[in-house]
C-alpha cells in the first residue's frame, strides 16, 4: 500500500498511528454533485476541495478524510439552481446531520484539529450547524474546528492578474474561469474546452424566486463564461490557495 | 381598529377581505434577537425588516405578516457570534421547520405571492430550505416566493455617499453605520449614540473557528464603528431600500 | 433608550447587568396568531400574555423575553379550529423544538428562574415537552422553570362577579368576554365592539373530529359571545391575574 | 380461533373481511404505562381504554386495534409526574410519529372511520398532532377521525351520585375513585384495596414546575384517595361510558 | 394481585422493590403486528417474544417489560411484505426513537441489565440504533444491553429433528412450521390448522424490489407451508429457546 | 473527457443524453468507511460496490451514480463493531434521510430503474427505509427500485470451490477471504498481504451486547482469516457477481 495522506486508503492500524504522529489533525473536504456546464464533469466541487486538501495536508502534515460529496441545494444565483438535471442535492437537515455525525466520529478517533475545506458555496450555513451540533455532543473533548472556502484565499492581486477585464465576484464564478482553470490543471481528463458555451454572465435579479424560473439560468449552466480559463491560471490558483490556507492553518493551530 | 397593513392587527374577517383585494401578496419580515453593541436594542433585525416591509407594503398594496423573530445563530464574522449574551438563536433545523410551517399557512390562507424580507444575514440558507420544503408540500397551488436581503438594494452610488472613507462590505456592517442609521431614523428611542464604542473594524481571519474564540469579536460586539451613523443616512437608506425593493417586486409580480 | 423590562428593547450590555441585578429571572410570554372573531385583532394571545408578563415583571423585578408568537394549532373546541383563515399555526414538533432552543439560550445567558406565561390553551403540552427537552440538555445548570396559563389565576369570586349569568368554562372563552375585556382595557385600538357577532355559545360534541367540520364552529369564530365584555371587566381581570401570579411566583422563587 | 372484535387476534384473511362488513370502522385504544398508586397495576390506562373500546365495538359493530401503550409523559398535576419509578413515558415527538404511522396504516387497510379512545389525559395534544400529520399524508382518501377521552362521557348526574361529598375534577382523579372502581369491575386481579393509601387530595399549585419537585406529589402517587372506589361504581362508570360513547359515535358516523 | 414477572401488572411500589431484588434485570419483548397467514392471528410476533421472555424471566429471576408491539416494516423476503392488509408497521425512524425512549426510561428506573428479545426479523437494525442512541444519552450510568432473536438459539440438532425434509433457513420460516408450532403450544386459541394453505415455499429472487410486487408473495402470506407444525414441535422449540437463552444470559450477566 | 459510465465524471449535458439512451437505469453503489484489518484500506466496501457496479453497468448499459460512502454502524458480529478507530459511521436516521434524498433526486432526473448495490451488510434495513420514504414522496412517477447485496450472487458451487475447508457464512467474511480476494484483484495497491494477521475466526455469542465489549472482536478486526485470499479467487468472485447480477437485472427490468 502506497504512503498516503488519504485516511480511506490507509489500513486502520496505520491510521491509528498517523493520528498520533500527525498533529491529531484531519481535513474534511466538502464538495457537491452539481452540473458545471457542458464542458466539465459534475464532481468539480468534490474534486477541487479534495485536491486542495491533499496539497495542504502534505504541507502541514495531516490526514485527509473521505470527502462529503452529495451536499446542499445549488441556488440559482450561485450555482444555477437545484432544479437542473445532474445537480444532485440533499436536504439541508440531512446535510446538517451528516456533517455532525462525521465530525463526531473523527473526534472519537482522537482528532483535536478538524478542518472543513468547502468547495460548494451553498454548503456553508449547514456546515456551521453541523459543526455546532457536533460540539454540543462532545463537550468533554478538546476540539478546534475550522471552516473555510478555498476561494477566500485567492488574494486581490491574483484576482487582478487572472481577470484583467474585471472580476464580477465569486458568486458568478460557478463553472467559470476559476473552477475551469483549476480543473484544467488538476483533472484535465474531466474538462473539454471545446464544449465551452461562451455566454455573457448571468443577469439575475437581486433576490431569489421559488420555484426557480429555469429560463433565468444561462443555457450553459455556467454563471459566467469559462472561455478564458487555462492550465496556467489553474496552477496559480491552486498554489495560492494551498499556500495561503496552509500558512493560515499552521499559525492558527501552531503546527 | 385603525387601518393597517399588519396582518396581526387586523381582525380575521377584514383579513380575508384584504387577501383578495390586495394582490394575494404578503410580506414576511425576518429578523433575529441579537446583540447590536452597547448602543442599540437587541431587536434591530426584527424592527428594521418590519419597518422596511411596512414601507413596501404601503407602496405595493399588500399585507405584512407577523415577523419571524428568534432566528439563526449569529456567526462571528457577520454578527459577532452566537456565544454572546443577549444573542438568542434557534437551531438551524428549528428555523427551517418554522419557516416551512408559516409559509404553508399563508399559502393555505390564499396568498399567491409571498415575499420574505430578511434582516439577518445568517438566516439566508435556512430560509431557502424552509421555502423549498413548503413548496414540496404545496405542489398543487400556484405560489411564487421571493427571498431578499434589504441591504442588497442599496445602490453603489448611495454606498459611496454614505461611506466617504470607503466601504468594507456588508459583513462588517453588523451594528455599524447602516443598521445604526436606520435605527436612528426609524426607532430613535432604541438607540443611544452616547454609548457607542468607537473601535476599529473587526480583524477576523478568512475562516471560522468553533468553538468561537470570544476574544476575536470586538469588545463592542459591533464589527465596525457606528460612530458615523446619522438620522439623515438612515432616511436615505430606508428610502433607497423601500423604493428599490418596491420597484423590483412590482415588476417581478406584475402588481 | 428608555428604561424597560423588555429584554429585546435593551442593549446587550444593559441586559447582562440586568440578569445579575434582577433575580436571574425571566418571563417568556407565549401567545399565538389566531382569529379572534370579527371584533378583535389576531395577536390577542401574544398581546395579552405579553402585557400580563410586563405587569408581573414590574412587580417582581425581572426581565421579559421576546414572546413566542406563532404557536400550536387552534382546536375547534377551544379556539375554533386551525382550518380558519387567519389562524396561523406551526406543527407541534416545530413548537417543541422552538421552545427548547429558546429556553436553552436563556439558561446559557445566566437565568436560573424561567417562567412561561401562556395565553393560548393549545400550547400547553408542547411547552411541557420543550421544557423537558431543554432540561435534558442543561443537566449541569441549576434552573427552575414554571409554566402557567394566566386565566388559571382568576379566582372563583371574580368569575362569579364577571359572569353573573353563569360561567361556561375557560374552553368556551375563546374570543369571548374574558379576552375581549382584557383587550378593551389593554389594547382598545385593536377591538371594535361594533363588529361583535352576538351568537349563542358554540354547541360542540364531547369529542374532536378530523378533518374539522367547519360548520360546527360558530360563524363568528368566537366560542361564546363577547357582547358583555367591558373595559372595567378587563381591568379587574388584568389585576387579579398580575397580582395573583406575582404573589405565587414571589413565594415559589423566594424573590 | 374465537370470534373477536380484536384486530390482533384475528387472522389477516378474516380481518380483510371484517373491514368491509363492519362499517370500515376501527377503534384505537390509547393508554399509558404509568404508576397508579400502591393498589393498582401500571397498565390501568391501557386496560381501561381497551375494555371500554371493546364494549363499544360490540355495540356499534366495529374492530378494535392493538392499543397504544407507552405514551406521553405523566404530568405532576394530572398523573403524579414523569419522574416516578414505574411511569414509563416516551417523548412527545415519538408519540406524534407513532400515532401518525399507525393511523396511516389503518387508512391503508381500508378504514374510513377511525376512533381514538384515550385513557391518559396527557396524550391529548400529541394525538391531535399525530392525527393531523396522518391527514396531511392521506389527502386523497376519505377518512373521518374521532378523538375522545372516555371520562368526558360520564354525565353530571352520575358524578353527583358517585361523589356524594363533591367532585374535585378529572385532573385529580388520577388513580382515584374513578379509575380504581373501573379496575375493580373490569380487572379485579390487578387491584388490591388493602394497599390503598388513604391520603388527602394532592395540594398542588396553579402552575407546573420543572424539574418536578417530587415532594409535591402525594406519597401514594394518587392525586386523590381511591378509598371510596367500589365494583358497583366501576360498573356504573363502565356502562355510562360505553353507552354514551356508542350513542355519540353511532350518530356521528351514521352507523 | 397475583405474583407476576410482568412489570405492567405490578403496582409501582412492588415494582420498585422488584428492581432491587431481581438482579436489576429487565427483558423487553419485541414483536410486530403482522399478517401470519390465514391460520394464525396477527400478534404472533408479540405473543411469542412475550411468552419466551416470561419463560426466561422465571428462570433467571427478572422482570418483563410491556412489549414493543407495532414495529418495523415487514419485508417481502422475510415476512411477505409491508403492503399486505393486516400488517401494521411504523416508520424506521419512529421505531428507533420509541426504542431509545423506552430503554432510557428503564435505565432511569434503575435497571443495569436490559435484554431485548426480538420476535420480528426486520426490527433488528432499528433496535440496534435505538439502543445506541439510548447509550449516548445515558453515558454516566452503568448499563449492559443485550439484543437477541430467539430463533438463533434453536440448535442445529433440533432443526434437523423438526425439519426432517430439510430446513430452508429462518427467512422463509415466516408463518411456517416454527412460528405455527410455537403458537399451537402457547396460544392454541389463536391458531386454526384447518385454515392452513399448504403451498410450496416462496420463490423469491435474491434481491428486493420496491414498490413490492404483490404477486410474488405466496397467496397464503406464509413464506413456507405450516402444514407440518405441531404442538409437540412447539414445545420443543419453546424449551430449547427458553433454556438456551436463559443459560446464555446467566453466564453473560453473572446472575 | 473519456467515455464513462460514471455519472459524476460526465458533464451534465452528456448525462441528460445518457439517461434517455441508457434505459433510464442507474446503479447507486453503497459502501462504508470501515476498518478492514491491518492489511486493507478502509474504503473496501465503497470500492467493491463501485467496481462491481461499473462491471454491471458496462454489461447492461446503464449509469453509475456517485457511491454512498459514510454509512451504517458496523456491528460486532458482522463488521467488528462501530467502536473501532477508523470505522466512521453515521446515525441510522441520517442514512435513511440521505438515501431518501438521493433516490428522489435520481427519480427527478428521469430514471425509472434504480438499483442499489450494497457492499456493507449493516446498511440493509436503512436502505430499505430510505427507499420506502422516497417512494412515498414520488407517488406520481413510475419507478422500480432494486436493492441487493453482491455476495448473495455467489453461487454455492463457487463457495465450495473457494472455501475448500468449509464456509462459515457471510457474516464472518468481514475482511476475510472474499473481500480480500476481491481487493487483490481490483485494487492491489490497497492490500498488503504481508500485514495479514492470521487468527482463528471470531468466536462471538449468539447475541449483541451494548456498549460493545471490545475484547470480543479479534485483534485483527477481521472476523475470519484472509490468509487464503488470492487474486484468482478475487477474479472468480468478481465475475460471478457481475455476471449473476447483470443477468438477474436484465430479466427483472427487461433491458
Amino acid at each position: 500500500m502506497k504512503k498516503n495522506v488519504l485516511m480511506y486508503e490507509m489500513d486502520s492500524f496505520s491510521y491509528v498511528d498517523s493520528i498520533k504522529r500527525w498533529n491529531k489533525t484531519i481535513i474534511i473536504p466538502v464538495g457537491a454533485i452539481e452540473q458545471h456546464g457542458p464542458h466539465m464533469s459534475m464532481n468539480v466541487d468534490v474534486n477541487l476541495s479534495l485536491s486542495i486538501s491533499k496539497g495542504i495536508a502534505e504541507k502541514i502534515n495531516c490526514i485527509v478524510a473521505y470527502p462529503i460529496t452529495y451536499a446542499a441545494k445549488s441556488q440559482q444565483r450561485s450555482g444555477g439552481g437545484y432544479h437542473l438535471i445532474g445537480t444532485t442535492s440533499i436536504e439541508g437537515n440531512t446535510l446538517i446531520s451528516y456533517v455532525k455525525d462525521i465530525i463526531k466520529e473523527y473526534i472519537r478517533h482522537g482528532f483535536k484539529n478538524i478542518i472543513l475545506i468547502n468547495g460548494h458555496f451553498e454548503n456553508n450555513s449547514f456546515l456551521m450547524e453541523g459543526i455546532d451540533l457536533a460540539l454540543n455532543d462532545t463537550k468533554d473533548s478538546f476540539r478546534k474546528i475550522a471552516l473555510l472556502s478555498y476561494w477566500d484565499f485567492v488574494p486581490e492581486e491574483t484576482i487582478n492578474k487572472l481577470y484583467p477585464d474585471g472580476f464580477t465576484g465569486w458568486a458568478l464564478e460557478h463553472a467559470g474561469v476559476m473552477e475551469t482553470s483549476l480543473m484544467l490543471y488538476l483533472y484535465p481528463d474531466l474538462v473539454n474546452m471545446k464544449k465551452v458555451l461562451d455566454l455573457p454572465p448571468a443577469d439575475l435579479p437581486l433576490y431569489d424566486i421559488y420555484p426557480i424560473i429555469p429560463e433565468r439560468t444561462p443555457k450553459s449552466g455556467c454563471l459566467s463564461s469559462p472561455k478564458n480559463a487555462s492550465v496556467e491560471k489553474g496552477e496559480i490558483l491552486y498554489k495560492v490557495c494551498v499556500d495561503g490556507i496552509s500558512k493560515a492553518l499552521k499559525k492558527e493551530y501552531s503546527i
